[in-house]
């Protein structure tokens, strides 16, 4: 049985992170997700919480019909300090059960994965353009259409957190003559 | 729709968390599972990892017939500083997607969620005499009978991980002459 | 009786500060002045420590006439890990005594509180363009007018611990021909 | 100008903290009170958490008679990681404004400052065996007399935040047939 | 070429310690000694500094006519959070050049390098009951015989630093009448 | 005796390091060598973990022709919560042996030290164009000359860690069409 390891940070959730699972469950028994950088939220390129995101993709996950018994979700935060890069694989290992395959778009990630001797699983990266965590996040604070790149029950708890509202202030934009 | 939200160490899982774990879900709609102490680990209170912990849940509730899509299992770390309590619910809630019931044994964190505010749970304690974790670990490194305690599937979990070797290792009592 | 809190990094103490804390006072029977970011110091943005901080204000508030018994300064750092935002109000309600009323500039902050369902004090920006700690550093390290900006006390008190000289030295124009 | 710093953990203020500071008092011309071990809060040993500590203080010093411009209350948190004892003093002198007499009880604290070169102030420890916080707490929990140990404001206050209940609860001792 | 790890806290450095990196000496080319729980100082179990222990295993290497080029003496912290055992190898593999083969006395730190796939050198522990941090710091602090359990020249460098008075001060034994 | 301080962070050790620390040795009796940024690794600006710049120094010094016995190479991590300057100079003094004079070209270390009441060690930067660890970095990104700013031995131990291709990774700029 293998079990594949997927490592983002999910801000938001969008359709190719949803595209990426269902093809990396075309190759391995069971996933594990891991929601990265847990504990930033409430900033521009971070703006939800850790519980927040695990809510959004078990969301997405029920609308796309995948089976939950197949698919664990994870929050583990960035080491302490920030940057100890040299002991990321070592605390992932702590906060997950055992994982053949790691899948990730991040350079550092796989760098680092790869060091401690880990086999990367190659993934197709979905219409990276318009799926895109920054490009969604842009559309949320300038009125972009960011609703049709993530799944639409996504959508509508963000609506229900006031996410378009939370990245506004926190960008400024949402203050009068400021 | 009403979720719980049911906190313990689970070193390891017994039979004891799934009966209230069931209980509960007599009582809730969902239900969120947090491993605490999550960084925890190696020693003689707290032998296995949140990785280790997290798998004997699953394991746990496959055995049990709980229905996966009820129950959520997610890690959460104590606070930093250690015993930093005045921001412990504040850090569970950004770990946890938003939860109206908490359930838990201990004393302290029941008077923390109270004094934030939240509902505490009513839920049974099984035979805590048998079902209680120190008993199993002092078991587990004394030849005692802790095998019974535990559902099957946890204890078959516990010897791949050579999880009393661990035990008796860390106490010193696998070594002769010391 | 309502207890304010107005928090800042007060780097340095200015004259804007001043006045936006007896308007302040205008408002609410006691204040509770938190100078945030308290672990910062001895860099371009955050020269001066808490320490020297309070101090200043401590000076500007005296000379100023402000009573003593209605304010109270108080420092706070940041969360740790830094930029852990979702605890950053659990964290100042266990620093300081309780408050109702909360005055910030920081847009970021004010999110904060508005979500943890604090009610955010309305307060004018005095002359922002002038007593703005930014253009004050500035001032200090290129030779600019900043001590008209800052009460007589604390532009005493930076000459006193040597903050320009700190100030340059941190921006490396101190040394000839580096 | 002598400025004085005493320091300890007020768990809670007693009336042999106020005789201290009294007495300190007439030794130096302005003192900086620290409360330290900040973060600690909700345990048996450090119940009350820095605000409610400062608050305590306080509300002791003007029922004292104590005049405000003379006294700054400021908390300091323990070092990072636990027990760092070889940067405390230099955390210490980064929270406050600069000192010349450190007047402490503890032994260790008392070693640090002296190691650092700093003079220790003599004051007398006035009716240790009944204005000590270790009784005082236990008086709380067991019913016995502590309410005479403290300023009768601290006592109210005390009362107000339900700090016998906390007590009680964080040793289990509130709950029927536990 | 070989190199060994040799992992202890040196609280103080003793005569069993020099035996034992002799010992090792003879089974390995280079020698890495780790100075644990670098940052504890100041305390009963722990009076001394990472840099006064280091200085101390010079001295007694240089004492023992150990070559300089074949040893290198490095200090490391223990885990953030404390106790966080699952990343501790890790942690030791950032601090050090590439290692083979890991001496240590402590049975957690045995465990943990034993799980990561080390091989444990076997070296025999020369007369414990002598040679032991925990009595000769007692014998420090109630004036027994310590000072032929150590090397002489950490012996007159303990003199030098008033390591005696420090343990005695922490202690509280120095103080008369408390 | 005199014993000096020579701090950097060593990314990578390169032949400006050795002129430095030779032109040092004239000054003094004994030299520390401080790995600072010990825990910095797989990033840009920091691609070596401090196990792997204690062996290049070792290296270069072996190679050079540095007497062993009088040097000492440290790693010391920054402060936690990073950029807590104040508490800079106490965390390298609790890792290290006492020392007299300090060398660093970092104006904030300069200007902390100073402040500390430290002597600075006046020493020539030799080529600091060409010997200069921002250009290496580029070059061995970039495919610039960086072999000759290095000692041999650094550049054949870079070789064998793959250090060239662990840079190239984590600028991205080893993966086709990305």
């Amino acid at each position: 049985m293998t079990t594949g390891l997927f490592l983002g940070r999910f801000q938001p959730v969008h359709s190719g992170h949803i595209l990426s699972i269902k093809g990396i469950l075309e190759e391995v028994d069971d996933l594990i997700i891991v929601v990265g950088s847990a504990l930033k939220s409430f900033s521009l390129q971070n703006p939800f919480t850790a519980g927040e995101r695990i809510h959004m993709i078990r969301l997405a996950l029920s609308e796309a019909g995948v089976p939950p018994e197949r698919v664990m979700v994870l929050a583990v935060p960035d080491t302490l300090p920030p940057n100890y890069h040299g002991i990321y694989v070592s605390q992932v290992e702590t906060y997950c059960p055992g994982f053949d395959l790691v899948y990730t778009h991040n350079p550092l990630v796989r760098s680092l994965f790869e060091q401690a001797g880990y086999d990367l699983g190659d993934h197709r990266v979905f219409d990276r353009e318009r799926f895109w965590g920054t490009t969604i996040r842009d559309g949320m604070i300038n009125g972009g259409s960011w609703r049709d790149c993530v799944p639409s029950s996504v959508a509508e708890y963000i609506d229900e957190i006031e996410g378009v509202r939370r990245l506004k202030q926190l960008s400024g934009t949402d203050e009068p003559g400021q």
